[in-house]
């Protein structure tokens, strides 16, 4: 995540050093001080170098503090995932280097769960690429398809990589929000948040490349409907766009609602990039393993970068979760497959998080998908005096309530651009696919607070 | 590898389709080809698409042949290096997202273990990165340091991936061949191959970015020598020139030979990215676990690269790695550490390799280190009549290989650049970790294959 002012000034502080540096041409410096010069970053990753998770899982990583921040299940993956692995680690050659675009037996078991979401079948060789995590999966097909000077529209908030990737391949990134209807009395929804439809036709044009889609959305929730993912798709089709849709959350959304692939609608499989992951697919986020599904002739140059970046994924890692997926294909229908119990099992954890965070007086937007869940938290009169420097409220928020209260969050303004920021700094984001003993401790962090309060 | 020659002439044809197509103003066309002209590759990645292992591995994959091409182990790795990773696949946290920039567990093993060869302490935090594979850092080194512009000095022969990562930075490569001494009679060997001292200093010029050593050598088995080292140290420092120096077969090192770092020459250290591999260390290529050690001004822009590209590696694989190295580090002077008895295991299997391709009447040049033999094929006279393509002599040879005897290897002028080719095409390498039957079949093949010449 980038804070483009912040940036603009500290590069200006070294512009200035540097140019000192220089007009002492390098005389009586030391190596340090010359190499500071000719060995800076190349510009290309100008800027590019803070990042939230860094700073607050550093924040988080005192063993007292109960973590509702990075996206990080504390519940026990399924038993069979840890076991596949477990006995694939003893197979000698299933610790050698495997097919560089993705193990077989691995791409083979996703073109078959794929396929029965698409009207077509999915050739595992030619339109299936492995990657590390699905931030793999974005970087390469950003840098695969986007040159400098393109445009690629995001929507705000949005998984904070994005804006450093697009901005990485030297484009310029084009933000729309989402914004909330109004909304009395009864409860604030994920789908309250919406795109307008003429702002988001206005920020097509001859330039734009690509298109990010989340959905369901990370951090707020929203699992985008058939109507909504239409104006998209009918946008990129008339303009002839890309579509990145990262849906890595397929699989968690909650009663009343249904995950649609943009990549199914007419016209549309010849130009979408669908990125999925197996942390989050398995709940084992360190396991590092995405993959992109698309058509040969967009997914032939995400291949591309693979072979000149990290050319093949860890395969003992690829052979376990192949072996995970045949379970669970097998079993589509039943409640048991995890890709069905995980989301009732994380609906249960939404519908607590939610009657706690209201029980304290809050107004969380009720999410229909993935694991998060935003609030407004300034009705909670934090005392953040103490917390100088210039944040957004929800950093100084977070900070200050991990110290205080031991109990930590992500700011939702990390998942903003410089110009959105104050819209959503008020915002927190939970993460609730935690065990009951964490949320049992989140529960009395937050009501004790409250008595304190009251 | 790049067909630099090649690519000219089929990005040529395929421009003037794009032509065609852009001349007839899309009307008419499918959405497929419209697809195909706005969605073509980024420039970035323009030409980089062929590469050596996809096509040579897919050759090797027929199970009746004999696989000495791709470096991949297949003798067991350390039964406690695959039983660490069996046992952390079962603990809960340890599926789940670790730090960014190296597992905290990982990066204390490899400052305690490289702290003793490096004259400097090494913090774990700021001038470690763990990365996907020793190819994500060299991926990383070159993202974070080099600009559009910049030249890179490249020995050839060199690993493949170093000139279109190069290339994908926007920097221009500047080759330099390694050249052999006159021998004749005795034994040819790698220490024979060398670079001339004036040939080297001309590459160097203020455009000069970085230098990429790879010692030991893939492919020829080169260890450089100190004095060898020196020169290329003094003209690094001479020009304020980076050095990237790809270490993985570090610990591969045949009896009278030493590996010596470029980091720990005087005014090195602050000038040099090492890099290393988990996946050579451990002879479990699969793990796809590397790591870059250098001054935190160096490591930073690798870090920033790192977390806008994968953001993290696996961390079952970090944690197993980990526990792996405190064995050895414990150990490091007794005859059974990995370190120490690797190498022993393959002094052995290289003997036996020199002795094998001799008894045919090749000359073999004998490695000093690493797993690789090379070796001028021409003399074999192997009738290629049949392998009709522009392919360099040694691809047609290695696919004849292949198809005809069963015995597959990789054509040594993949590891060039399109100018240098032509003095490298009559060589191929064979890997030699290979368990004794692997060998025994290989030598079967060649012996029977010489009798039916004589
Ligand atoms: C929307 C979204 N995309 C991508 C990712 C990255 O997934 P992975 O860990 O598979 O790289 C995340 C992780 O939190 C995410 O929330
Ligand atoms: C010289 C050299 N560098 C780097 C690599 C890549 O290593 P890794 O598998 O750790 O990415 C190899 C693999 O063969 C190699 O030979």
């Amino acid at each position: 995540m980038i804070l483009a002012q912040r940036r603009l000034c500290s590069l200006g502080t070294r512009e200035k050093f540097l140019k000192r540096i220089c007009s002492s041409k390098l005389l009586g410096f030391s190596t340090s001080a010359k190499m500071a010069l000719k060995f800076k970053n190349a510009s290309r990753i100008k800027g590019l170098d803070s990042n939230v998770w860094i700073e607050f899982t550093k924040l988080a990583a005192d063993p007292s503090v109960v973590n509702l921040g990075q996206g990080l299940p504390d519940i026990s993956p399924p038993t069979y995932v840890k076991e596949e692995l477990s006995k694939v680690a003893l197979t000698d050659n299933l610790n050698q280097y495997t097919r560089g675009f993705g193990h077989p037996s691995l791409v083979k078991a996703l073109s078959s769960l794929y396929e029965k979401f698409y009207q077509n079948k999915i050739n595992p060789d030619k339109e299936i690429l492995v990657t590390v995590g699905a931030y793999g999966s974005l970087f390469n097909a950003i840098q695969g398809l986007i040159d400098p000077g393109d445009e690629v529209i995001i929507m705000v908030p949005f998984y904070d990589c994005y804006e450093p990737m697009v901005r990485m391949a030297g484009a310029t990134p084009v933000f729309i929000p989402l914004r909330s209807r109004h909304t009395d009395g009864t409860k604030w929804s994920s789908s309250d948040w919406t795109l307008d439809p003429q702002e988001l036709a206005s920020k097509f044009n001859s330039k734009t490349k690509a298109i990010i889609l989340n959905t369901p959305h990370n951090p707020i929730g929203k699992v985008y409907s058939e109507e909504e993912l239409r104006l998209i798709a009918d946008l990129c089709i008339k303009h002839d766009t890309l579509c990145i849709s990262d849906e890595v959350y397929e699989w968690l959304v909650y009663t009343g609602n249904k995950h649609v692939k943009i990549a199914t609608f007419p016209g549309m499989w010849d130009r979408t990039v669908t990125i999925g992951s197996a942390g989050k697919t398995y709940s084992v986020t360190g396991w590092k393993l995405g993959w992109s599904i698309g058509p040969n002739h967009l997914i032939k140059h995400l291949q591309t970068v693979q072979q000149n970046t990290v050319y093949t994924c860890a395969t003992p890692l690829q052979e376990a979760l192949a072996q995970a997926f045949w379970i669970d294909i097998k079993r589509m229908g039943d409640p048991e497959c995890y890709f069905n119990s995980l989301p009732k099992e994380l609906e249960a954890k939404r519908d607590r998080m939610v009657d706690l965070l209201e029980s304290v007086g809050l107004r969380p937007i009720v999410p229909d998908g993935g694991y998060f869940i935003i609030a407004n938290v300034s009705s909670l009169d934090a005392d953040l005096s103490d917390m100088k420097s210039d944040d957004p409220y929800d950093y100084k928020f977070v900070k200050w309530m991990t110290k205080n209260k031991k109990l930590s969050a992500i700011p939702v303004s990390a998942f903003c651009n410089s110009e959105t920021k104050a819209q959503f700094e008020k915002f927190v984001r939970f993460c609730f696919i935690k065990k009951d003993s964490t949320l049992d401790a989140a529960e009395e962090i937050i009501k004790a607070w409250s008595r304190q309060k009251s």
